[in-house]
């Protein structure tokens, strides 16, 4: 009986029905559900992160298509709700991926179909991601369980980054997947929750999932991560990957860069979980993906449970001061120790052969 | 006119006064000044941070042996009251030193000149530090110089991790001081500022500390770092120290050595500016340092300014999950690519050629 198996990041409520999504945004101190009835709701909900994470946004943006074609499902219309919702976060492929998916299928029949084949495609999108978690879970798995032999059945230590876990996808989650199936294989593991600053996804949503399901963990400054790997108490790094490159390079939350210096120099493992649909082959390197500029108050204040049990958000900063928020960062390839995808353990340089260019 | 001028971080108020500190506790929302009057007062100020920073911990505990002197300068009542006052903080090696010093003067002389000996030991010790300020400004200040003329006059970007500001000794700073010396000078610099989480030193205390004196500053999460030194964006990186060991090795606030990894990978200088008392001659390699674990708390929670103009502390991590909270690293002497003292720039190799072992 896992948290993964009674809620739903996502859910279509029946064809031609409303959109119910998991909002994110006030987790982990209140749990909310909340139905879609528009694309632009859907377009709201993905630029105001009440979904985040690559999968689900493509799984949303998917949804969002569905939504719209159930108002109008003319070429015009279609085409432009699909830029809206392109429009919303620059930085994961996913959501081109999902919406290029959903149009291909959509103007394939004539429109009188298009509610039915938008439906069907936004629930392929979803089962195919939850699917992508389940073998992305088995290969890791193998990983974690090579560690756990060579410790003897001691704790393996796993370092994660931000939340690329089962809220950031429609099943398991993907850096978070092999840690489930340990843990319930009875695999002792232990994990390294990053809080990622400036939204602390890890602090509130990863620690929240992990801690739900039992599996053991423990919160750090993001600032931690090179002590502990220098000082041997990190036996693998895993995280997600909003983009990864034809060469490998990894596009992923702000910071994972530099948890991937440390791990080469402690010669740590490295592994990145991703599907296949997050690597984009027409992105030739890491140099050119977009990366997204948020709110600069986002690093300025802290969003957290008040003493009166009210949700604020506070100013940390001097007053006055600017901030700068870039929101992911580029890990080179030769920093990945290997890609944890649904068709196994791929090294980063091979990335480009698992999908094809357009 | 500067802030450096117009605030003391400690003032002897007097031969046999009380210690006058600014208490750094509600920085950057409230301004505030406490006059301590006894050594245990002088040790909670350490414990608690109202004071911090490598040099000023030393400054205070030189200052609060004189408060105990003034009490009973018998040699079994120092010798208590020093080691109350150097079990407050582990990892800075200024405590002891400052702590050493005073006794070793009092005890060369009878009983009823201790209280003037041990004052104006404490003089010294302030005095000394911002002599060396100056110095370490100046030194440092050559190096801004050099990365200025390669930038043509334009800003010369400079990161800085937590406070080694104004705020954490007697005078200019000791990373600072090269940057308000150049800005005084009508350099160009523009300084990101690590929020240095969890404890936020970076956002509240630096930023507050360069925007009070004009000097352009962004803060930044510290996730954020190995990004812009990727993207040619920090032309040098320059922080404290808490202890540096006599190989090099390089103690200071954790997260230091996640971005020394990143400037050596994009052979950007990372340079550590420490007056030769932060130099532990006695301390062979970094591995040995004792690392200050502190409340896990402070990772679970961040403390800002609210709405209502109160100062909270919200928990931004999910409930029931504990942190783990570090409070220093080592960085590698092969990642520091010079330690500014006042002596001048040395190789950090030869750090323990600056000062005699005991």
């Amino acid at each position: 009986m896992t948290a993964a198996e009674h809620l739903y990041t996502i859910q279509l409520l029946g064809m031609g029905e409303d959109v119910r999504i998991l909002d994110q945004v006030h987790l982990p101190h209140a749990l909310e559900f909340r139905d879609l009835k528009t694309f632009e709701e859907a377009a709201e909900a993905i630029a105001v992160m009440r979904v985040r994470g690559a999968p689900l946004i493509g799984a949303t943006a998917a949804s969002g298509m569905a939504l719209a074609a159930r108002v109008d499902a003319s070429d015009e219309a279609l085409a432009s709700a699909a830029q809206v919702l392109r429009d919303t976060r620059p930085t994961a492929v996913n959501l081109g991926w999902a919406l290029d998916r959903s149009m291909k299928c959509m103007l394939e029949v004539p429109v009188e179909d298009r509610v039915k084949v938008a439906y069907q495609e936004a629930a392929s999108v979803i089962r195919e991601d939850a699917m992508a978690n389940q073998a992305i879970g088995q290969h890791g798995l193998n990983l974690v369980k090579q560690l756990s032999e060579v410790k003897e059945g001691k704790p393996v230590n796993i370092l994660t980054h931000c939340n690329a876990g089962w809220l950031a996808t429609t099943h398991l989650g993907t850096a978070t997947a092999p840690i489930y199936l340990a843990h319930r294989e009875g695999i002792p593991v232990h994990v390294w929750v990053d809080e990622t600053r400036p939204r602390s996804q890890g602090a509130a949503l990863t620690a929240w999932e992990l801690h739900r399901e039992g599996v053991p963990c423990s919160v750090i400054a993001d600032n931690a991560g090179g002590l502990l790997i220098q000082r041997g108490e990190v036996d693998m790094v895993i995280t997600g990957a909003d983009r990864v490159a034809a060469n490998g390079d990894v596009c992923n939350k702000i910071g994972t860069y530099l948890k991937a210096l440390a791990a080469a120099a402690a010669e740590v493992p490295f592994c990145v979980a991703v599907p296949t649909s997050t690597i984009d082959a027409d992105m030739p390197g890491g140099d050119d993906i977009p990366i997204e500029e948020r709110d600069d108050q986002e690093v300025l204040t802290a969003t957290g449970l008040a003493e009166d049990g009210s949700v604020q958000t506070v100013r940390t900063a001097a007053e006055g001061v600017p901030g700068c928020n870039p929101a992911f960062d580029i890990t080179p390839a030769e920093l990945v120790t290997v890609l944890v995808t649904e068709c196994g353990l791929i090294k980063p340089g091979h990335a480009g052969d698992l999908v094809s260019s357009e």
